[in-house]
Protein backbone atom coordinates (compact mmCIF):
# COMPACT_ATOMS: atom_id res chain seq x y z
CA UNK A 1 0.00 0.00 0.00
CA UNK A 2 1.77 3.22 -1.07
CA UNK A 3 1.73 6.12 1.44
CA UNK A 4 0.00 9.63 1.65
CA UNK A 5 1.54 12.77 0.56
CA UNK A 6 1.17 16.33 2.08
CA UNK A 7 2.11 19.90 1.18
CA UNK A 8 1.37 22.73 3.54
CA UNK A 9 1.77 25.48 0.30
CA UNK A 10 2.69 28.70 2.41
CA UNK A 11 3.43 32.23 1.17
CA UNK A 12 7.05 31.57 1.79
CA UNK A 13 7.86 27.81 2.14
CA UNK A 14 6.34 24.49 1.09
CA UNK A 15 6.39 21.33 2.81
CA UNK A 16 6.02 18.13 1.41
CA UNK A 17 5.88 14.86 3.13
CA UNK A 18 5.07 11.87 2.77
CA UNK A 19 3.63 9.14 5.85
CA UNK A 20 0.62 8.14 7.32
CA UNK A 21 0.75 9.90 10.07
CA UNK A 22 2.87 11.67 13.21
CA UNK A 23 4.96 8.96 13.72
CA UNK A 24 5.41 8.09 10.00
CA UNK A 25 6.20 11.11 8.63
CA UNK A 26 9.28 12.22 5.97
CA UNK A 27 9.31 15.72 4.79
CA UNK A 28 10.96 17.91 2.76
CA UNK A 29 10.64 22.13 2.49
CA UNK A 30 11.05 24.51 -0.64
CA UNK A 31 11.14 28.30 -0.55
CA UNK A 32 7.86 29.39 -2.63
CA UNK A 33 9.60 31.12 -5.40
CA UNK A 34 7.66 31.29 -8.77
CA UNK A 35 4.76 28.96 -9.18
CA UNK A 36 6.65 27.08 -11.95
CA UNK A 37 10.02 26.89 -10.52
CA UNK A 38 8.49 25.86 -6.83
CA UNK A 39 5.77 23.05 -8.54
CA UNK A 40 9.18 21.61 -10.02
CA UNK A 41 10.31 20.49 -7.14
CA UNK A 42 7.10 19.69 -5.29
CA UNK A 43 6.42 17.54 -8.54
CA UNK A 44 10.56 15.93 -8.27
CA UNK A 45 9.37 15.48 -4.98
CA UNK A 46 6.31 13.05 -4.98
CA UNK A 47 8.00 11.23 -8.11
CA UNK A 48 10.88 10.07 -6.04
CA UNK A 49 8.35 9.27 -3.16
CA UNK A 50 5.15 7.72 -5.20
CA UNK A 51 2.02 8.37 -2.83
CA UNK A 52 -1.53 7.19 -3.43
CA UNK A 53 -2.96 10.63 -3.25
CA UNK A 54 -1.89 14.12 -2.15
CA UNK A 55 -3.33 16.29 0.13
CA UNK A 56 -2.81 19.96 -0.32
CA UNK A 57 -3.60 22.95 2.72
CA UNK A 58 -2.36 26.60 0.70
CA UNK A 59 -2.53 30.04 1.03
CA UNK A 60 -5.25 31.87 -0.15
CA UNK A 61 -7.73 32.86 -1.06
CA UNK A 62 -9.21 29.77 -2.99
CA UNK A 63 -11.73 29.05 -4.76
CA UNK A 64 -13.29 26.41 -3.17
CA UNK A 65 -16.99 26.40 -4.67
CA UNK A 66 -17.27 22.65 -5.58
CA UNK A 67 -19.49 24.08 -8.48
CA UNK A 68 -16.91 26.67 -10.13
CA UNK A 69 -15.09 25.85 -13.13
CA UNK A 70 -11.92 27.38 -11.08
CA UNK A 71 -12.23 25.36 -8.52
CA UNK A 72 -8.80 25.02 -6.35
CA UNK A 73 -7.33 27.94 -7.89
CA UNK A 74 -5.99 30.79 -6.01
CA UNK A 75 -7.70 33.83 -5.91
CA UNK A 76 -7.28 37.47 -4.67
CA UNK A 77 -3.44 37.15 -2.97
CA UNK A 78 -1.26 39.75 -2.99
CA UNK A 79 1.52 37.49 -4.32
CA UNK A 80 0.27 38.32 -8.28
CA UNK A 81 2.24 36.01 -9.63
CA UNK A 82 0.17 32.97 -8.11
CA UNK A 83 -3.25 34.40 -8.88
CA UNK A 84 -5.25 32.24 -10.75
CA UNK A 85 -2.32 29.02 -9.65
CA UNK A 86 -4.24 25.87 -10.39
CA UNK A 87 -2.48 23.80 -7.69
CA UNK A 88 -4.39 20.80 -7.46
CA UNK A 89 -4.73 20.53 -11.12
CA UNK A 90 -1.73 20.97 -11.89
CA UNK A 91 0.31 18.55 -9.27
CA UNK A 92 -2.47 15.77 -9.80
CA UNK A 93 -2.22 15.67 -14.01
CA UNK A 94 2.14 15.77 -13.66
CA UNK A 95 1.58 12.74 -11.46
CA UNK A 96 -1.43 10.81 -11.88
CA UNK A 97 -2.68 10.71 -8.35
CA UNK A 98 -5.92 12.26 -7.00
CA UNK A 99 -5.03 15.54 -5.22
CA UNK A 100 -7.30 17.12 -2.53
CA UNK A 101 -7.06 21.01 -1.88
CA UNK A 102 -8.08 23.24 1.34
CA UNK A 103 -6.88 26.47 2.73
CA UNK A 104 -4.24 25.91 4.90
CA UNK A 105 -5.99 26.65 8.16
CA UNK A 106 -8.14 24.36 7.16
CA UNK A 107 -6.00 21.50 6.64
CA UNK A 108 -4.24 22.03 9.91
CA UNK A 109 -7.55 22.19 11.60
CA UNK A 110 -8.11 18.51 10.17
CA UNK A 111 -4.73 17.89 11.64
CA UNK A 112 -5.34 19.29 15.09
CA UNK A 113 -8.98 17.28 15.18
CA UNK A 114 -7.27 13.40 13.86
CA UNK A 115 -4.02 13.28 16.32
CA UNK A 116 -3.90 17.05 17.98
CA UNK A 117 -5.30 19.03 20.68
CA UNK A 118 -8.66 18.79 18.99
CA UNK A 119 -8.96 14.88 19.24
CA UNK A 120 -12.24 15.32 21.54
CA UNK A 121 -14.18 17.97 20.17
CA UNK A 122 -16.24 17.99 17.39
CA UNK A 123 -17.03 21.92 17.30
CA UNK A 124 -13.29 23.91 17.10
CA UNK A 125 -11.40 26.94 16.18
CA UNK A 126 -7.87 26.33 14.58
CA UNK A 127 -6.21 29.55 14.65
CA UNK A 128 -2.68 30.64 13.69
CA UNK A 129 -1.05 33.70 14.12
CA UNK A 130 1.97 34.43 11.75
CA UNK A 131 3.09 36.54 9.18
CA UNK A 132 -0.55 36.78 8.56
CA UNK A 133 -3.83 35.35 10.43
CA UNK A 134 -5.92 32.68 9.50
CA UNK A 135 -8.71 30.58 11.17
CA UNK A 136 -10.13 26.69 10.17
CA UNK A 137 -13.32 26.05 11.91
CA UNK A 138 -15.16 22.83 13.02
CA UNK A 139 -18.65 22.49 13.19
CA UNK A 140 -20.04 19.74 14.24
CA UNK A 141 -17.10 17.59 13.63
CA UNK A 142 -17.49 19.64 9.71
CA UNK A 143 -15.03 22.27 8.04
CA UNK A 144 -16.97 25.29 7.81
CA UNK A 145 -16.50 25.99 4.27
CA UNK A 146 -20.14 27.93 2.76
CA UNK A 147 -19.54 30.44 0.44
CA UNK A 148 -15.78 30.45 -0.25
CA UNK A 149 -14.36 29.71 3.03
CA UNK A 150 -13.30 31.73 5.99
CA UNK A 151 -11.28 34.35 6.11
CA UNK A 152 -10.88 34.76 9.85
CA UNK A 153 -8.01 37.09 9.98
CA UNK A 154 -10.22 40.03 8.16
CA UNK A 155 -12.82 40.76 11.02
CA UNK A 156 -12.90 43.90 12.12
CA UNK A 157 -12.22 44.85 15.74
CA UNK A 158 -12.19 47.65 17.56
CA UNK A 159 -8.65 49.88 17.18
CA UNK A 160 -8.43 53.22 19.34
CA UNK A 161 -5.95 55.28 16.96
CA UNK A 162 -5.62 57.41 20.19
CA UNK A 163 -3.93 54.23 21.89
CA UNK A 164 -2.35 52.63 18.96
CA UNK A 165 -1.87 55.20 15.98
CA UNK A 166 -0.66 52.43 13.71
CA UNK A 167 -2.76 52.27 10.54
CA UNK A 168 -2.98 48.68 10.32
CA UNK A 169 -1.04 46.81 7.87
CA UNK A 170 -4.03 45.08 5.65
CA UNK A 171 -3.55 46.11 2.06
CA UNK A 172 -7.44 45.22 1.72
CA UNK A 173 -9.07 46.62 4.87
CA UNK A 174 -5.97 48.35 6.78
CA UNK A 175 -6.67 47.87 10.28
CA UNK A 176 -8.89 44.61 10.54
CA UNK A 177 -7.41 41.85 12.96
CA UNK A 178 -4.76 40.47 10.32
CA UNK A 179 -3.97 44.56 10.16
CA UNK A 180 -3.44 45.27 13.43
CA UNK A 181 -2.04 41.62 15.02
CA UNK A 182 -0.03 39.99 12.63
CA UNK A 183 3.30 38.89 12.76
CA UNK A 184 3.66 41.64 9.88
CA UNK A 185 1.49 44.16 11.42
CA UNK A 186 4.07 43.83 14.88
CA UNK A 187 7.23 44.26 12.56
CA UNK A 188 5.45 47.44 11.39
CA UNK A 189 4.42 48.81 14.32
CA UNK A 190 7.58 48.66 16.78
CA UNK A 191 10.13 48.48 13.97
CA UNK A 192 11.41 45.10 14.77
CA UNK A 193 10.23 41.67 14.00
CA UNK A 194 7.99 40.07 16.70
CA UNK A 195 10.80 37.18 17.92
CA UNK A 196 13.29 39.94 18.74
CA UNK A 197 10.60 41.70 20.96
CA UNK A 198 11.26 41.69 24.86
CA UNK A 199 9.14 39.95 27.39
CA UNK A 200 8.20 43.45 29.18
CA UNK A 201 7.57 45.16 25.89
CA UNK A 202 4.33 46.83 25.45
CA UNK A 203 3.78 44.82 22.41
CA UNK A 204 2.44 41.99 24.12
CA UNK A 205 -0.27 43.37 25.79
CA UNK A 206 -1.35 44.96 22.91
CA UNK A 207 -1.07 42.09 20.84
CA UNK A 208 -2.79 39.88 23.53
CA UNK A 209 -5.69 42.59 23.60
CA UNK A 210 -6.08 43.02 19.86
CA UNK A 211 -6.11 38.78 19.65
CA UNK A 212 -8.88 38.57 22.24
CA UNK A 213 -11.19 40.49 20.57
CA UNK A 214 -11.27 38.49 17.90
CA UNK A 215 -11.65 35.45 20.28
CA UNK A 216 -14.25 36.90 21.96
CA UNK A 217 -15.84 37.74 18.71
CA UNK A 218 -15.48 34.37 17.22
CA UNK A 219 -17.04 32.72 20.70
CA UNK A 220 -20.24 34.63 20.51
CA UNK A 221 -20.24 33.60 16.81
CA UNK A 222 -18.88 30.15 16.48
CA UNK A 223 -19.20 28.78 20.13
CA UNK A 224 -16.34 26.63 19.82
CA UNK A 225 -15.71 23.78 22.34
CA UNK A 226 -11.72 24.84 22.23
CA UNK A 227 -9.80 27.34 20.31
CA UNK A 228 -6.35 25.83 18.91
CA UNK A 229 -3.96 29.01 18.53
CA UNK A 230 -0.87 28.13 16.32
CA UNK A 231 1.94 30.21 14.55
CA UNK A 232 5.36 31.93 14.99
CA UNK A 233 3.62 34.91 16.58
CA UNK A 234 2.06 32.31 19.68
CA UNK A 235 5.70 31.27 20.42
CA UNK A 236 6.32 33.98 22.69
CA UNK A 237 6.01 32.64 26.27
CA UNK A 238 4.17 35.64 28.17
CA UNK A 239 1.31 35.42 24.85
CA UNK A 240 -1.26 32.69 25.52
CA UNK A 241 -1.48 33.73 29.71
CA UNK A 242 -2.18 37.22 28.23
CA UNK A 243 -4.62 35.89 25.43
CA UNK A 244 -7.21 33.78 28.09
CA UNK A 245 -7.03 36.36 30.83
CA UNK A 246 -7.94 38.91 28.43
CA UNK A 247 -10.54 37.18 26.99
CA UNK A 248 -11.86 36.75 29.86
CA UNK A 249 -12.12 40.71 31.29
CA UNK A 250 -13.82 40.72 27.43
CA UNK A 251 -16.65 38.48 27.78
CA UNK A 252 -17.23 39.56 31.05
CA UNK A 253 -19.07 36.78 32.90
CA UNK A 254 -21.61 36.64 29.68
CA UNK A 255 -20.93 33.07 28.19
CA UNK A 256 -21.14 30.93 31.39
CA UNK A 257 -18.97 28.38 31.04
CA UNK A 258 -16.24 26.54 32.83
CA UNK A 259 -14.62 26.82 29.93
CA UNK A 260 -14.35 30.20 30.09
CA UNK A 261 -13.53 30.18 33.56
CA UNK A 262 -11.56 27.92 35.49
CA UNK A 263 -10.93 25.98 32.74
CA UNK A 264 -9.48 28.30 30.06
CA UNK A 265 -6.01 27.13 29.52
CA UNK A 266 -7.29 23.75 28.36
CA UNK A 267 -10.17 26.02 26.14
CA UNK A 268 -6.95 28.24 24.48
CA UNK A 269 -4.56 25.86 23.98
CA UNK A 270 -1.52 25.79 21.35
CA UNK A 271 -1.61 22.94 18.97
CA UNK A 272 -0.56 19.43 19.96
CA UNK A 273 0.98 18.98 16.70
CA UNK A 274 3.34 22.00 17.06
CA UNK A 275 4.48 23.29 13.60
CA UNK A 276 3.20 19.87 11.88
CA UNK A 277 -0.31 20.60 11.68
CA UNK A 278 -0.91 21.90 8.14
CA UNK A 279 1.37 19.27 6.67
CA UNK A 280 -0.35 16.41 8.85
CA UNK A 281 -4.16 17.85 7.98
CA UNK A 282 -2.76 17.82 4.51
CA UNK A 283 -2.51 13.98 4.70
CA UNK A 284 -6.11 14.13 5.66
CA UNK A 285 -6.97 15.72 2.82
CA UNK A 286 -5.01 13.01 0.80
CA UNK A 287 -7.04 10.09 2.37
CA UNK A 288 -10.13 12.38 1.60
CA UNK A 289 -8.99 12.09 -1.98
CA UNK A 290 -9.15 8.78 -2.22
CA UNK A 291 -12.02 8.00 -1.22
CA UNK A 292 -13.18 10.79 -4.13
CA UNK A 293 -15.00 13.14 -1.68
CA UNK A 294 -12.19 16.08 -2.75
CA UNK A 295 -11.72 18.90 -0.59
CA UNK A 296 -14.67 18.28 1.64
CA UNK B 1 -53.15 13.47 13.92
CA UNK B 2 -52.53 15.46 16.43
CA UNK B 3 -50.45 18.71 15.22
CA UNK B 4 -47.72 20.23 16.72
CA UNK B 5 -47.18 23.25 18.62
CA UNK B 6 -44.71 26.23 18.32
CA UNK B 7 -44.09 28.78 21.09
CA UNK B 8 -41.72 31.53 20.18
CA UNK B 9 -40.91 32.76 24.11
CA UNK B 10 -39.90 36.31 24.23
CA UNK B 11 -38.56 39.16 26.16
CA UNK B 12 -42.23 41.27 25.45
CA UNK B 13 -44.11 38.78 24.03
CA UNK B 14 -44.97 34.97 23.98
CA UNK B 15 -46.40 33.50 20.59
CA UNK B 16 -48.25 30.44 20.81
CA UNK B 17 -48.81 28.66 17.77
CA UNK B 18 -50.80 25.06 16.56
CA UNK B 19 -50.73 23.82 13.27
CA UNK B 20 -47.93 22.15 10.49
CA UNK B 21 -46.70 25.31 8.21
CA UNK B 22 -47.16 28.69 7.13
CA UNK B 23 -51.06 27.43 5.65
CA UNK B 24 -51.70 26.21 8.50
CA UNK B 25 -50.95 28.46 11.84
CA UNK B 26 -53.46 29.37 14.11
CA UNK B 27 -51.38 31.35 17.03
CA UNK B 28 -52.01 33.47 20.06
CA UNK B 29 -50.32 35.99 21.71
CA UNK B 30 -49.42 36.36 25.56
CA UNK B 31 -47.17 39.27 27.26
CA UNK B 32 -44.04 38.21 29.06
CA UNK B 33 -44.92 38.80 33.22
CA UNK B 34 -43.34 36.53 35.45
CA UNK B 35 -42.49 32.80 34.44
CA UNK B 36 -45.52 31.98 36.63
CA UNK B 37 -47.82 33.85 35.21
CA UNK B 38 -46.29 33.49 31.56
CA UNK B 39 -46.48 29.67 31.88
CA UNK B 40 -49.90 29.31 33.17
CA UNK B 41 -51.41 31.31 29.78
CA UNK B 42 -48.93 28.79 27.84
CA UNK B 43 -50.25 25.97 29.08
CA UNK B 44 -53.96 26.68 29.22
CA UNK B 45 -53.53 27.50 25.58
CA UNK B 46 -51.94 23.85 25.01
CA UNK B 47 -54.41 22.04 27.39
CA UNK B 48 -57.35 23.64 24.75
CA UNK B 49 -55.71 22.64 21.52
CA UNK B 50 -53.97 19.25 22.35
CA UNK B 51 -50.84 18.55 20.28
CA UNK B 52 -48.27 15.99 19.64
CA UNK B 53 -45.43 17.90 20.93
CA UNK B 54 -44.01 21.71 21.42
CA UNK B 55 -41.07 23.71 20.06
CA UNK B 56 -39.90 26.56 21.82
CA UNK B 57 -37.65 29.04 20.56
CA UNK B 58 -36.52 30.91 23.80
CA UNK B 59 -34.62 34.01 24.64
CA UNK B 60 -31.36 33.50 26.47
CA UNK B 61 -28.73 32.72 27.18
CA UNK B 62 -29.95 29.45 27.21
CA UNK B 63 -28.39 26.04 28.86
CA UNK B 64 -27.76 24.39 25.66
CA UNK B 65 -24.68 21.82 26.46
CA UNK B 66 -26.56 18.27 25.98
CA UNK B 67 -24.57 17.12 29.31
CA UNK B 68 -25.47 19.10 31.17
CA UNK B 69 -27.72 19.04 34.06
CA UNK B 70 -29.55 22.84 33.47
CA UNK B 71 -30.12 21.99 29.94
CA UNK B 72 -32.65 24.29 28.95
CA UNK B 73 -32.76 26.88 31.57
CA UNK B 74 -32.21 30.54 31.00
CA UNK B 75 -29.14 31.17 32.61
CA UNK B 76 -27.16 34.85 32.47
CA UNK B 77 -30.42 37.11 30.86
CA UNK B 78 -30.88 40.92 32.78
CA UNK B 79 -34.66 39.70 33.26
CA UNK B 80 -33.50 38.25 36.29
CA UNK B 81 -36.69 36.26 37.71
CA UNK B 82 -36.47 34.54 34.65
CA UNK B 83 -32.96 33.15 35.81
CA UNK B 84 -32.78 29.71 35.90
CA UNK B 85 -36.12 28.94 34.41
CA UNK B 86 -36.87 25.76 33.43
CA UNK B 87 -38.82 26.28 30.17
CA UNK B 88 -38.98 23.19 28.65
CA UNK B 89 -39.34 21.18 30.87
CA UNK B 90 -41.91 23.25 33.20
CA UNK B 91 -44.15 22.64 29.84
CA UNK B 92 -43.48 18.68 29.07
CA UNK B 93 -44.44 18.08 32.84
CA UNK B 94 -47.61 20.32 32.67
CA UNK B 95 -49.08 18.76 29.59
CA UNK B 96 -47.44 15.59 28.97
CA UNK B 97 -45.74 15.72 25.74
CA UNK B 98 -42.02 15.89 23.97
CA UNK B 99 -40.65 19.83 24.41
CA UNK B 100 -37.44 20.67 22.41
CA UNK B 101 -36.05 23.92 23.08
CA UNK B 102 -33.44 26.13 21.63
CA UNK B 103 -32.75 29.76 21.21
CA UNK B 104 -35.32 32.11 19.30
CA UNK B 105 -32.66 32.88 16.65
CA UNK B 106 -31.83 29.06 16.26
CA UNK B 107 -35.22 28.50 15.74
CA UNK B 108 -35.88 31.37 13.21
CA UNK B 109 -33.26 30.02 11.40
CA UNK B 110 -34.87 26.60 11.44
CA UNK B 111 -38.28 28.32 10.31
CA UNK B 112 -35.94 29.94 7.26
CA UNK B 113 -34.62 27.02 6.15
CA UNK B 114 -37.45 24.71 5.82
CA UNK B 115 -40.44 27.45 4.50
CA UNK B 116 -38.54 31.22 4.23
CA UNK B 117 -35.49 32.64 2.35
CA UNK B 118 -32.91 29.81 3.53
CA UNK B 119 -34.63 27.01 1.46
CA UNK B 120 -32.09 26.14 -1.03
CA UNK B 121 -28.86 27.19 0.86
CA UNK B 122 -27.19 24.73 3.63
CA UNK B 123 -25.01 27.35 5.04
CA UNK B 124 -26.48 30.86 6.00
CA UNK B 125 -26.78 33.43 8.80
CA UNK B 126 -30.31 34.47 10.49
CA UNK B 127 -30.17 37.53 12.27
CA UNK B 128 -32.51 39.90 14.12
CA UNK B 129 -32.19 43.18 15.22
CA UNK B 130 -34.87 44.38 17.40
CA UNK B 131 -34.72 45.52 20.83
CA UNK B 132 -31.61 43.26 20.71
CA UNK B 133 -29.52 41.73 18.10
CA UNK B 134 -28.55 37.48 17.91
CA UNK B 135 -27.92 35.50 15.16
CA UNK B 136 -28.93 31.51 14.21
CA UNK B 137 -25.81 29.94 11.49
CA UNK B 138 -26.60 26.84 9.95
CA UNK B 139 -23.47 25.00 9.00
CA UNK B 140 -23.87 22.43 6.35
CA UNK B 141 -27.21 21.81 6.95
CA UNK B 142 -26.99 21.92 10.68
CA UNK B 143 -27.62 24.60 13.52
CA UNK B 144 -24.20 25.67 15.77
CA UNK B 145 -24.41 24.74 19.10
CA UNK B 146 -20.91 24.06 19.99
CA UNK B 147 -20.01 24.87 24.02
CA UNK B 148 -23.40 26.72 24.34
CA UNK B 149 -25.21 28.47 21.74
CA UNK B 150 -23.73 31.03 19.68
CA UNK B 151 -24.34 35.45 20.93
CA UNK B 152 -23.93 36.91 18.18
CA UNK B 153 -24.71 40.38 18.75
CA UNK B 154 -22.01 40.33 21.01
CA UNK B 155 -19.28 40.70 19.01
CA UNK B 156 -17.04 43.67 19.44
CA UNK B 157 -16.59 45.69 16.37
CA UNK B 158 -15.02 49.12 16.25
CA UNK B 159 -16.87 52.30 16.91
CA UNK B 160 -15.16 55.57 16.78
CA UNK B 161 -15.98 57.75 19.71
CA UNK B 162 -15.47 61.17 18.33
CA UNK B 163 -17.98 59.94 15.50
CA UNK B 164 -20.18 58.79 18.06
CA UNK B 165 -19.92 59.71 21.74
CA UNK B 166 -22.54 57.06 22.70
CA UNK B 167 -21.71 54.52 25.36
CA UNK B 168 -23.00 51.44 24.11
CA UNK B 169 -26.43 50.00 25.63
CA UNK B 170 -25.23 46.37 26.36
CA UNK B 171 -25.02 46.04 30.16
CA UNK B 172 -22.08 43.41 29.83
CA UNK B 173 -20.23 44.75 27.16
CA UNK B 174 -21.51 48.36 26.70
CA UNK B 175 -20.16 49.00 22.96
CA UNK B 176 -20.75 45.49 21.53
CA UNK B 177 -22.54 45.12 18.38
CA UNK B 178 -25.94 45.14 20.13
CA UNK B 179 -24.91 48.04 22.57
CA UNK B 180 -24.11 50.25 19.43
CA UNK B 181 -26.92 49.08 16.59
CA UNK B 182 -30.12 47.29 18.53
CA UNK B 183 -33.38 49.07 18.56
CA UNK B 184 -32.58 49.64 22.58
CA UNK B 185 -29.33 51.47 21.86
CA UNK B 186 -31.28 53.25 18.16
CA UNK B 187 -33.18 54.69 21.35
CA UNK B 188 -30.72 55.94 23.72
CA UNK B 189 -28.78 57.53 21.38
CA UNK B 190 -31.18 59.59 19.59
CA UNK B 191 -33.86 59.52 22.39
CA UNK B 192 -36.43 58.77 20.29
CA UNK B 193 -37.61 54.88 19.53
CA UNK B 194 -36.03 53.98 16.06
CA UNK B 195 -39.71 53.43 14.57
CA UNK B 196 -39.95 57.36 14.99
CA UNK B 197 -36.99 58.38 13.27
CA UNK B 198 -37.03 60.05 9.87
CA UNK B 199 -35.59 58.24 6.57
CA UNK B 200 -33.12 61.20 6.39
CA UNK B 201 -32.05 61.43 9.52
CA UNK B 202 -28.06 60.32 10.19
CA UNK B 203 -29.51 57.08 12.41
CA UNK B 204 -29.65 55.10 9.44
CA UNK B 205 -26.34 55.71 7.80
CA UNK B 206 -24.96 54.90 11.10
CA UNK B 207 -27.16 52.10 12.09
CA UNK B 208 -26.08 50.23 8.48
CA UNK B 209 -22.39 51.14 9.19
CA UNK B 210 -22.88 48.93 12.03
CA UNK B 211 -24.91 46.16 10.97
CA UNK B 212 -22.51 45.84 7.98
CA UNK B 213 -19.52 45.76 10.20
CA UNK B 214 -20.91 42.77 12.07
CA UNK B 215 -22.25 41.15 8.57
CA UNK B 216 -18.20 41.68 7.40
CA UNK B 217 -17.20 39.77 10.49
CA UNK B 218 -19.54 37.07 10.16
CA UNK B 219 -18.85 36.89 6.16
CA UNK B 220 -15.25 36.39 6.88
CA UNK B 221 -16.29 34.04 9.79
CA UNK B 222 -18.87 31.71 8.60
CA UNK B 223 -18.90 32.83 4.68
CA UNK B 224 -22.36 31.99 4.66
CA UNK B 225 -24.57 31.35 1.11
CA UNK B 226 -27.14 34.09 2.33
CA UNK B 227 -27.83 36.59 5.48
CA UNK B 228 -31.16 36.59 6.22
CA UNK B 229 -32.10 39.80 8.09
CA UNK B 230 -35.24 39.69 10.76
CA UNK B 231 -36.46 41.94 13.31
CA UNK B 232 -38.24 45.38 13.94
CA UNK B 233 -35.24 47.88 13.14
CA UNK B 234 -34.92 46.33 9.57
CA UNK B 235 -38.65 47.19 8.74
CA UNK B 236 -37.31 50.56 8.04
CA UNK B 237 -37.27 51.11 4.08
CA UNK B 238 -33.49 52.51 3.68
CA UNK B 239 -31.44 49.79 5.71
CA UNK B 240 -31.91 46.87 3.31
CA UNK B 241 -29.44 48.78 0.50
CA UNK B 242 -27.65 50.94 3.13
CA UNK B 243 -26.22 48.27 4.74
CA UNK B 244 -25.57 45.90 1.76
CA UNK B 245 -23.22 48.94 -0.24
CA UNK B 246 -21.61 49.33 3.23
CA UNK B 247 -21.12 45.77 3.76
CA UNK B 248 -19.12 45.34 0.01
CA UNK B 249 -17.60 48.76 1.00
CA UNK B 250 -15.81 47.44 4.48
CA UNK B 251 -15.08 43.88 2.04
CA UNK B 252 -13.47 45.69 -0.69
CA UNK B 253 -13.75 43.19 -2.67
CA UNK B 254 -11.42 40.75 -1.05
CA UNK B 255 -13.95 38.17 -0.84
CA UNK B 256 -14.26 37.47 -4.44
CA UNK B 257 -17.90 35.75 -5.42
CA UNK B 258 -20.96 37.66 -7.04
CA UNK B 259 -23.04 37.03 -4.32
CA UNK B 260 -20.97 39.88 -2.88
CA UNK B 261 -21.06 41.57 -6.10
CA UNK B 262 -23.96 42.00 -8.85
CA UNK B 263 -26.19 39.14 -6.53
CA UNK B 264 -25.92 41.52 -3.23
CA UNK B 265 -29.43 41.86 -2.90
CA UNK B 266 -30.66 38.44 -2.51
CA UNK B 267 -27.62 37.89 -0.77
CA UNK B 268 -28.62 40.32 2.24
CA UNK B 269 -32.05 39.87 2.14
CA UNK B 270 -35.36 40.01 4.46
CA UNK B 271 -37.00 36.51 5.46
CA UNK B 272 -39.42 34.77 3.84
CA UNK B 273 -41.48 34.07 6.66
CA UNK B 274 -41.77 37.27 7.36
CA UNK B 275 -42.49 37.91 11.34
CA UNK B 276 -43.26 33.91 11.69
CA UNK B 277 -39.97 32.56 11.19
CA UNK B 278 -39.26 32.41 14.95
CA UNK B 279 -43.17 30.68 15.89
CA UNK B 280 -42.99 28.24 12.17
CA UNK B 281 -39.14 27.15 13.38
CA UNK B 282 -40.39 26.33 16.62
CA UNK B 283 -42.83 23.68 14.69
CA UNK B 284 -39.27 22.20 13.32
CA UNK B 285 -37.98 22.11 16.89
CA UNK B 286 -41.40 20.12 17.92
CA UNK B 287 -41.36 17.73 15.23
CA UNK B 288 -38.01 16.70 16.30
CA UNK B 289 -38.44 16.59 19.85
CA UNK B 290 -41.05 14.08 18.03
CA UNK B 291 -38.38 12.15 16.83
CA UNK B 292 -36.17 12.42 20.56
CA UNK B 293 -33.75 14.44 18.74
CA UNK B 294 -34.38 17.10 21.70
CA UNK B 295 -32.81 20.65 20.52
CA UNK B 296 -30.86 19.79 17.74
Amino acid sequence: MKRLGGIEAGGTKFVCAVGTGPDDLSAATFDTTTPWETLRGVIRFFHDSPVRAIGVGSFGPLDLAPESPTFGRITSTPKLEWQGCDLSGEISRALGVPVGIDTDVNAAALGEARWGAARDVSDFLYLTVGTGIGGGAVVGGRLVHGLVHPEMGHIRVPHDVDFDPFPGACPYHGDCLEGLASGTAIERRWGVPASRIESDHPAWELEAHYLALGLATWVCTLSPRRIVIGGGVMRHRRLFPLVRLELQRLLNGYVRNPALGPDIDRYVTPPGLGERSGVLGALVLAERACLGSGAR
